[in-house]
């Protein structure tokens, strides 16, 4: 094959807090030849996702740290320019765990083919279709074990996986309540999306009270994507017996100092509660299942969900820092 | 009735740190009469339990906290003197939930008689048949779903729940690995109960390390009774989808600062694991069940325990703060 020159956002050294382009930058390379077992895509979007983050830094986590000088790993929509593999063929559109780079050589078990015949655009397989969607699904139904009648507790409600999540737990028949930063965000979560109510955690004082307010019947599962304050004031509000689905810490991935757990945590032996620590790769072999259910409950137009596309390989790490600004509107992306 | 002269110990204040006799005091109290459904026991044994610091405590937990002014909360073992209440007669051992205090009136509906024919001495109630039996045996095999195979790690190894908890996993066909405060105590529960091995926590140096040595393997399943730093270096080597049973947290119960949860919470998430609070008093419904199959194991020579009982009910608050000394061997109890 003849040799591609790609770019690529290398991570040349561990970020501290917010990273930067000291700490990782464009730089150019070049690929000469494809593995067996590898493909050779474009790719054509990336999804912007708080864990690479985690990724980034040398805490243990349940993929290994990002090797200095390798590419931001990241899950990407691509392209087959070239195959080694059997089932890939070129111009196949494909969905995986790939990195930030124009051009990249992947394990194709990392891989799968969207189907050609498929009726949505393949953006929505980094989406609504993909890890985002599939993150509450997994994490509700299975992990947390929802029922309906339940209250759900909702944090980062107007973030890709919490929003999704929320209207699941409409599906599904519980009360759902959110915490969101903007008013804005609250209201589209309400009003658009049929939670039954959203905190504005910027704005509402006490968020234990608040919480309380919302949840007259207190909380029995709460699914957390952000750790921290959140964590602490939702605790004291669950109920007996109720569970904690522990699916991230968005407000600890840029400490710069090692940050605890929960002070509240006394309260999860006092309550009986379960946590579940919860990550979406454990349900891999259920994924077509929760596609389908996905994708039937998406024609029906019972989800609702918001993309936030960045145009331009070189605005990649800008948009990625929207994420800690709590400035992005719905599932972030770029747009290679 | 006539009039009963009591000494009681009195909650005069909440406790800073570990508890003295500024906080804690003995008063006389007069008993004038017994409600419907109470009953006036003669106390004979006390059970002193690191839980009772919590509820000396205002945080909310799965009990209320003591109010001020009255004595401290407690199991005992006490002889009826006077009852009210069907099924209780005067002469009866009974157990339950009441007070440090020579005397005592009490809802007959949390005492139950201990039989006649029992062949165990009343005391054994409070400590191998009693909630210190049964919280290792219900943690373990309900809330800590223990299976043949694993290996089990337990905290405060030597403790009255620890050792007999460890006894347990060994019936049940587990690896088990203890953590203890001195080399006197690791041999007791290697040599004598039959742990596979115990790590001297004060002298081992990198307590994550020490683990890893000793549990090769990992850990499927994390007994804890103590919280902190033993916790954060038992989530470093817990195998993916191993479960926690937070049974405790003694290493904070005298804090007078609000301490956080784990520092590496993060590995709750990254390993998949379940953390289940858990309350003994949730399994109150199978404890004949529980009783019954430990009265076997003791009766086969199976479990092996120590009781510590300090006598005079004058010794009880000084007896108390052994627990937070480690210097308790075995099961504490006060004889009145």
């Amino acid at each position: 094959m003849q040799a591609v020159t790609k770019q690529q956002w290398t991570l040349k050294s561990r970020p501290e807090g917010i990273p930067d382009r000291s700490e990782i930058d464009i730089e150019t390379r070049t690929i000469e030849d494809v593995p067996p077992e590898h493909l050779l895509i474009e790719c054509l979007y990336f999804s912007l996702d708080p864990a690479i983050r985690g990724w980034m830094s040398e805490t243990p986590s349940y993929l290994p740290p990002i090797p200095i000088g390798d590419p931001v790993r990241s899950t990407v929509v691509g392209r087959v320019q070239h195959s080694e593999a059997d089932g890939f063929n070129v111009g196949d559109l494909v969905v995986g765990m790939g990195a930030w780079e124009t051009h990249g050589v992947v394990p194709a078990a990392f891989f799968t083919v969207i189907p050609p015949d498929s009726p949505f655009p393949a953006h929505y397989y980094l989406s609504v279709l993909g890890a985002v969607g599939l993150t509450p699904y997994f994490g509700l139904l299975r992990a947390g074990k929802a029922t309906a009648g339940q209250t759900l507790l909702m944090s980062a409600a107007a973030g890709a996986v919490g929003s999704l999540g929320g209207q699941i737990g409409k599906i599904l028949g519980q009360r759902v309540v959110g915490l969101a930063g903007t008013d804005e965000k609250c209201r589209w979560v309400t009003e658009e999306l049929g939670f039954d109510d959203c905190i504005n955690y910027k704005t509402c004082g006490d968020m234990e009270n608040a919480i309380r307010t919302a949840c007259p019947e207190g909380v029995d599962l709460f699914f957390d994507n952000v750790g921290g304050e959140t964590l602490d004031a939702a605790l004291m509000n669950l109920n007996k017996d109720a569970t904690i689905v522990f699916c991230g810490s968005i407000s600890n991935y840029n400490a710069t100092e090692p940050t605890p757990g929960p002070y509240n945590w006394w309260q999860v032996l006092a309550r009986s509660v379960t946590v579940q620590g919860y990550l979406i790769s454990d349900y891999v072999a259920e994924f077509p299942e929760g596609q389908a259910q996905m994708a039937e409950w998406l024609q029906a137009g019972q989800l609702k969900f918001k993309e936030h596309i960045v145009e331009g390989f070189e605005n990649c790490l800008d948009a990625y820092n929207l994420l800690f600004e709590g400035k992005n509107e719905g599932k972030l992306m770029v747009k290679v």
